[in-house]
């Protein structure tokens, strides 16, 4: 196949065919000039799509779940996009993750588009990434775009940053989720879903979750719902509480929430680009590695070295204290 | 209490004194310039305390391990500092937190010093703050400084960025660390401790977690101890594991190792800084808020508006790609 042009592939991504949004999400995880090209034009025709957040610790089901929620969604005609993420694997552009072949069912949909990323290979990370390749997905005319990835404590991708509605995925007889959440450490989802309900223990986590939630002060209780992803139980209940808190959202709430969260993904990214600006530079400036190279020996200390540096690398002066000023 | 000078500080912190060891922690969690010149002078003294860490999921045991940890080493003699971490908790600043009144047991012994650290007031981020209290431990003359915190996945403070033995606690019956240990999500630690050895799924734990790490490629493989801590049982075994890894390090890779870390945490701070000056600049600067504006409705794509701030804050240029050039 020959390349497609920044045309082309504008063309294929606004018609939602498979490869060019393929390509398009390849581009941009490479960082290529043509990916952001790609963004810059379709940017403007996003925020369509509904984005829900898969979330849990590995082996809970997330996938399964997934796969059903698919199938699901596409019964009531709507255009799907599916981003699995994968921290931990080493595989990525397209590459089919382990569990998730369960998802493979839907390869022959062109109604669907499936989208593996593991950890490498990704010029930005892997949250700008996903972040990219969903909002490809909305310009591609999803109407639904799942993001699974797992989310014990902070993951590396925090749904939260992309997703409108958080579905957390828990286990019978696994109880690690549940400690996170009551200890804080975990934000409260939107949805619980309770997977593999016919599990001996799973009528006890439901007992102890809503014990849990009816602790803290919660802006909405989320929905909990048992469900069976293998056999398909408890599916339309599941994709009925996300459609709730959709409504419960509503356009102006979700409006102002997708503002913050875009804020934040630019201040994320811009964050990240001064990092990687600031390693660059200790490698490249000689005063800059004596400094690194006096901490290391104790000779200076932390502070005193990370003033000089964000000073000489920056231009920020700091003052006696930690404050930047 | 008349407010102590910053020398008077520095030889009560030498001293191992407790209330300026109090203090001077205080200082830096404050990010005040006492507690920076205190920094200054005290960091040459630093080096000599062994920094052991112990993670694991909300409700495994850690602080009951911690507390039998310290009764051990006190029985042989060595100072303590105990650091104990909780991201989740609102206080700070010497608090009791939940659990780890276990802890209190010690407060009587003015060979040990205990300090809790909670999520909120700290200038710089609970990882810098921990990292500072450590360094102040160390120049107290602190033999060993263990430091507890959660670890499932991602936890703001990771352990691993200040100990020179990582200790990960597990619970048998409760299976997601060792899932995230599986998945690639948690690294694998130095020491793993089985607590809880008397539940009855603490043998199917025992070699779940060893098929586990058999799998993997490993430089050193973990010793496993099994303990009770409520009983003080293994308490001995899991010292002596300790001690195996610090003599598997040996002086020589010990010390490139915290060079290592310590050069990490100079990078980790100073991009902290540059991250808080550029939200300051865009709060101040109308041009830069406009350029979010557009990103929030949709005009502008976010790395435009990333390239733009970070020209504008930074003065870093990036090519048409993601790179910064």
């Amino acid at each position: 196949m020959a390349e497609l042009t920044v045309d082309q592939l504008v063309d294929g991504v606004r018609a939602g065919k498979r490869r060019p949004i393929a390509r398009a999400i390849s581009l941009v995880e490479n960082g290529d000039p043509k990916g952001y090209e790609l963004l810059k034009i379709l940017y403007p025709e996003t925020g369509e799509a509904y984005a829900v957040g898969l979330t849990g610790s590995p082996g809970v089901g997330k996938s399964t779940l997934a796969s059903a929620l698919v199938a699901h969604t596409r019964a009531l005609d709507m255009q799907i996009g599916v981003i699995s993420v994968d921290p931990s694997s080493p595989f990525t552009q397209g590459a089919l993750l382990g569990d998730r072949i369960r998802l493979a069912d839907h390869f022959l949909d062109e109604g669907v588009f499936i989208r593996s990323m593991g950890a490498r290979g990704h010029l930005g990370g892997l949250a700008q990434a996903t972040l990219e390749a969903a909002l490809l997905l909305d310009a591609a005319g999803k109407d639904v775009v799942f993001i699974e990835t797992v989310g014990t404590g902070q993951s590396e991708v925090e749904v939260r940053r992309v997703a409108d509605t958080v579905v957390l995925v828990l286990m019978p007889g696994s109880g690690d989720a549940v400690q996170a959440l009551k200890a804080g450490i975990m934000e409260i989802p939107n949805v619980i879903a309770i997977n593999k309900r016919n599990h001996p223990q799973a009528k006890t986590m439901l007992t102890e979750v809503r014990q849990m939630l009816a602790l803290g002060e919660i802006e909405r209780m989320p929905t909990i719902v048992l469900t069976e992803a293998l056999e398909g139980h408890g599916i339309d209940e599941l994709w009925a509480a996300v459609e709730d808190h959709r409504e419960w959202l509503g356009a102006e709430r979700l409006a102002e929430r997708r503002k913050a969260r875009m804020a934040a993904e630019v201040f994320a990214i811009a964050s990240e680009r001064a990092k990687e600006h600031l390693e660059r530079q200790v490698a490249d400036d000689l005063e800059l590695q004596r400094l690194l190279g006096e901490v290391q020996d104790r000779k200076l200390d932390p502070l005193s070295a990370v003033r000089a540096i964000v000073e000489r690398v920056f231009n920020i002066r700091t003052n006696g204290a930690d404050r930047v000023g």
